[in-house]
């Protein structure tokens, strides 16, 4: 596997500016998580945007799009702020022989709490696992795009079906 | 997914012991990986075993395998030693419907720079994402059981046929 | 020792949250912080503000003042935001029989990276060692309210003179 | 403020190798911690020795004193392992003119949640407040050495007339 990492910002990315009294997207800090997570196959990671997802344009997400549809690796993680994730997944739709998964954090990765190690990995785990496709990876689980949306309020993704217990075994 | 986890120890759940002036298998760090991970979804963790790796007799792989064997739901993570990880994976070999990946860690999940957290991601992402089946999630990749070795001296889990980079687009 | 801490805000105290996509004081960390430092005297904390210094006001001073007067305890420690540290400690001025130290964070306690839990040592130990009077602990170094300003463009504080590197042995 | 820092070893310096299955005594982690509290002084940590103090021995300990008393610097802060810190303040009894400050930890730096960061600020906060004499800095209180002692069962250190809570306010 050669896993392509986008960044594009989001609270995942958040740094604290004591010069500001402010939060600003800083460096992608994916490479920092894989080197952490001491993984063992090749990686890109290339930052696109340093946005808060809910500041992301149209022209934004026509650039994420390009991207992906450019890039030559079939594993493709995308690291994005949780407000607009599904709709940029949305954008993406049509993306033919990928498997894309989106990700990100509730609490900035600099954080010593935050979930930003366990999201990656999660994503991680799903793009080797799943057929392609485009998919959510948060709150510990593996959505798919369009089935999925941010309960902003309980601070979880949640199917739209609000389904999120069924009773498998 | 109701996600059974099985804490076996390893040093994913080191502690240090000042009085001793060593380490020791603490209480299973899984509950607080998902907690900060923010999981939504329903989860048991079960202390099964608190050693090394190292330590483990046919005896205590019988308990693991009859555990998961006996277990109701179909997604179990086991969280185990890295040095003996490929045995009790083989222990499980014939273990029907079960989605069963094994995971840990090179470094205490209570040190700051631990795989821990991306560890547990990834073996949740994969346990939800794959086929029934014995896996290993360790070194950020998915391995099938009996495929993978621990190669000790470079610190990496990889496959018995060396081939570790394949190139794969 | 009995110690007193009084908490105000300030970046020390910063969380994030995910709903508001943005930082706000939270509860003060240095209890956690002292729990942490295995410390063994008496102590209370005690919240007066969660301001970010820049907001607070002369009322608000005035009430730091008043506390601190009225506090029955030698060893005080004011956890505060670094903007206006050195004027809250200048409106301390005239407090006799005291030891009070100031002190905050460039950056947040809840990063893993954090500055908190030295810069409260630091004041701790200060505390402990000083005559009566009040104090700024920052930057590693004990200084005399009075004598010490940020500099918030090199991220430090520093000597009115900016005598910061006296050749002493 | 020229701040010297003798690295002796202990818990404070304590790595986990994956390969060896065990903890070992790494680089000093004072230079990381110093960085982290944005500190505004210059200093030099020099590593002296890398050793459990139950394992210090009286040659090393005269090599300790030897240092110390040829540093041409007055602030000295020593980082030593907690369970024979006492021992070494002793042999360093009868050098002048210095404020040698000695602290440790009860967990390793790298542990998220150590007492070291703490401590090292707790020492540099007293070195710099002090007059000359020998003290330890450890359970977020400045002894004098000579009146204290490691309680190993209850995990602090304390006055050798156990008067660890006087009545002052």
């Amino acid at each position: 596997m050669h896993l392509q990492i986008f960044a594009t910002g989001g609270t995942l990315d958040k740094v604290y500016h004591d010069a500001l009294s402010d939060y600003r997207i800083g460096d992608p800090v994916a490479p920092g998580i894989l080197e952490e997570g001491r993984v063992d196959f090749r990686y890109d990671v290339e930052s696109l945007l340093k946005k808060d997802s809910l500041e992301l344009t149209d022209d934004d997400r026509a650039l994420i799009r390009a991207r992906v549809a450019a890039c030559p690796h079939r594993h493709i993680v995308i690291t994005h702020g949780t407000d607009t994730m599904t709709e940029t997944a949305a954008a993406l739709a049509g993306i033919a022989d990928r498997i894309i998964v989106l990700t990100g954090a509730m609490q900035p990765a600099r954080f010593r709490n935050s979930d930003a190690a366990f999201n990656l990995g999660l994503a991680v785990g799903a793009a080797q696992s799943l057929p392609a496709g485009i998919y959510i990876a948060m709150s510990g689980r593996i959505f798919e795009a369009g089935s999925v949306r941010k309960n902003r309020a309980a601070g979880r993704f949640e199917t739209l079906a609000d389904d999120r217990h069924p009773e498998t075994p």
